[in-house]
């Protein structure tokens, strides 16, 4: 099941509320990755703390470990994995197209050889809903091609042309009605998504709009952005696209990105984000704050007694300070991951209540301009 | 400072209350190893939630990293890492020595390479104390030789003779004059603590210990135990040195041990113990339960949902099962790290309280036939 509230507007901006199986969420909303059935280096307890309303989990790795056998086991993926909140599932159609040579691709699915023990496996847009059914995501994916902007070629860089992402998106439509049938064989009791395609040209992008609408789905996405293409051609297609999903559905912009990307996509009308930016820049010692990011391994933040934001309401900045954060960091200790997660999520998290927030107290273009004075500033 | 009270005897067995510094430690009482000022895989909060009451920092790893510097900026190791509660330091001797044909050793001390960076370093007993004091430990052991078991000599193994052990001995009895007398000039307000050595040799352990009673310190602790010698030598001379330190002060076996090592220790009059087992164990998928020690990568948890101890209370085993936990330790992720490495602590200051409370009423020995029994069953 899924409702959908719009409660105010401001520009394309949308505050919402949208109910799933397994609880309500506040829009717009940031949804921390958690591949393998755990957001890396964060407890649920902790994704709780900082705000985490809803997780994405992989179906491409989640089907290959733990496998199908032991979701099914624990009635799916949430006694699993121990997280009662809403989860949304993505089809396995970006990682499988992420394994570039060793994949094959037709119009019945996806051939490719397990990268964990070699099995040849098969992901159609049935598959990919009959595991996104044993997982009981709150919000399942339409199996998708992710049209690639550009690919190398013998060494050359060739950048998908009018052509082949029109082929793409035509593919990724017809897929999306296997999985609209095949969800409903299932009686899959979750939300069904679908996906716009279209690359970098506009048209395009409304092509695969219209033949999604027509199947009438619970919520769209915006796939495609964020795979390499100049930040310009991604706010562009975001700007174009975005206002253009049904207003009365969750929009969702897949995959993206920086602070700067999420209060953007908001403006353009986005109600859902998700990204692994926070989590794995964290781990490589790339923290967000208000006032900018910082390298944590600078050796400037040696001696650096202040927390990593002064503004910052969360454990790691409440209790330690960048110097211990900085040798944390160049000693490998584990400690570092976990405090700098915590950190990064609880920023993100952050961004998306103070928009909240602004979005209630209909100021939100004053947020914007401040949100851009601050990070501009510098830590 | 240090206030040390005994509550109760069974035994040779002890129920006290240790005061320092930074607060009040129940005994017997076991201590985290946090090498590098944290404790791998868990948080200062995880540690208090754990029972943690006071852990362990090496002397060595932190004066190359982060350096003295940033401790003393920190006004000492407390408020760098985020510890109230005391802390006990090594004095560096175990990790020179275990450096092996990197390090030279004389009366004056020892001589090495840093292994971060190649500096020259001269690490003496006064130069010891000298790092203890910018570190403000609670507890600082004096500066000493660890008698190797044995040392492999041109491809052979060679079991240290009883001269060897006597020279490596009395060398560690004049290292601790000289670190009471530096301890004395520094005015460390905190407790400086001996440490017996003798080797695999009753009579020369009853020496260190005449000679180290002679210096009246605050604390004795027992070394050169679990280096690579048979259980039974272990037990041997434990049995025979621990009823022979001061009864009135607070008696600490370094580096061990399993549960039942644990056990055996507070039966022969040990208050304080630290060992990495149960954090690096659990790292490597070894846990420890009340009815035996578990491999989670064995296959036989795939489909297990019972948590790992079912009469355990830490926050793994209330929320998360063996199924999980064998996926994310598959799959290396952190947070299996993390789960282990709380669930491991949680059971060994688990064990602790146990015997406290069982001292406390007057039942350790059944306590102790009990232990044995439930830990002979087998997970």
């Amino acid at each position: 099941m899924l409702q959908f509230t719009v409660h105010h507007t401001s520009g394309q901006a949308r505050r919402g509320t949208l109910t799933l199986n397994h609880g309500v969420i506040d829009t717009p909303q940031f949804m921390p990755v958690g591949t393998y059935g755990t957001v890396k280096g964060i407890t649920p307890e902790g994704l709780k703390a900082a705000g985490a309303q809803i997780i994405l989990g992989n179906t491409f790795h989640l089907w290959l470990r733990p496998g199908l056998d032991v979701v099914r086991q624990f009635g799916g993926l949430h006694r699993f994995i121990g997280w009662d909140a809403p989860i949304l599932t993505d089809s396995g159609g970006f990682q499988v197209w992420s394994l570039g040579a060793m994949r094959k691709i037709s119009e019945e699915g996806v051939k490719f050889a397990s990268p964990v023990n070699g099995d040849k496996l098969f992901l159609t847009p049935e598959v990919s809903m009959q595991i996104q059914t044993v997982l009981n995501s709150d919000i399942v994916m339409q199996f998708d091609e992710c049209t690639p902007y550009d690919v190398t070629r013998g060494g050359q860089k060739h950048i998908t042309t009018e052509s082949e992402a029109r082929a793409s998106m035509e593919l990724s439509l017809r897929w999306a009605a296997r999985c609209k049938a095949e969800f409903a064989r299932l009686e899959n009791p979750n939300a069904l998504f679908g996906i716009v395609q279209g690359g970098m040209f506009e048209h395009l992008r409304d092509a695969s709009l219209d033949g999604l609408a027509a199947l009438d789905l619970p919520g769209y996405a915006i796939g495609g952005l964020s795979v390499g293409e100049p930040k310009d051609d991604m706010l562009r297609l975001l700007r174009h696209t975005a206002p253009r999903l049904p207003a009365n559905k969750p929009r969702y912009l897949m995959g993206v990105g920086t602070p700067e990307d999420l209060v953007a996509g908001v403006a353009a009308g986005i109600d859902l984000f998700d990204c692994v930016m926070p989590t794995r820049n964290a781990r490589n010692g790339h923290l967000f704050t208000r006032y900018g990011d910082l390298r944590i391994r600078n050796a400037r933040f040696k001696l650096d007694e202040r927390p990593l934001d002064e503004t910052c309401t969360c454990p790691t900045c409440r209790q330690f300070s960048r110097a211990y954060l900085h040798h944390l960091d160049r000693c490998g200790e584990m400690l570092f991951g976990m405090l700098a997660t915590t950190h990064n999520l609880h920023y993100y998290l952050q961004l998306m209540r103070d928009m909240r927030a602004a979005l209630d107290a209909g100021t939100f273009d004053a947020f914007v301009t401040q949100f851009r004075a601050d990070r501009a500033r510098g830590v």
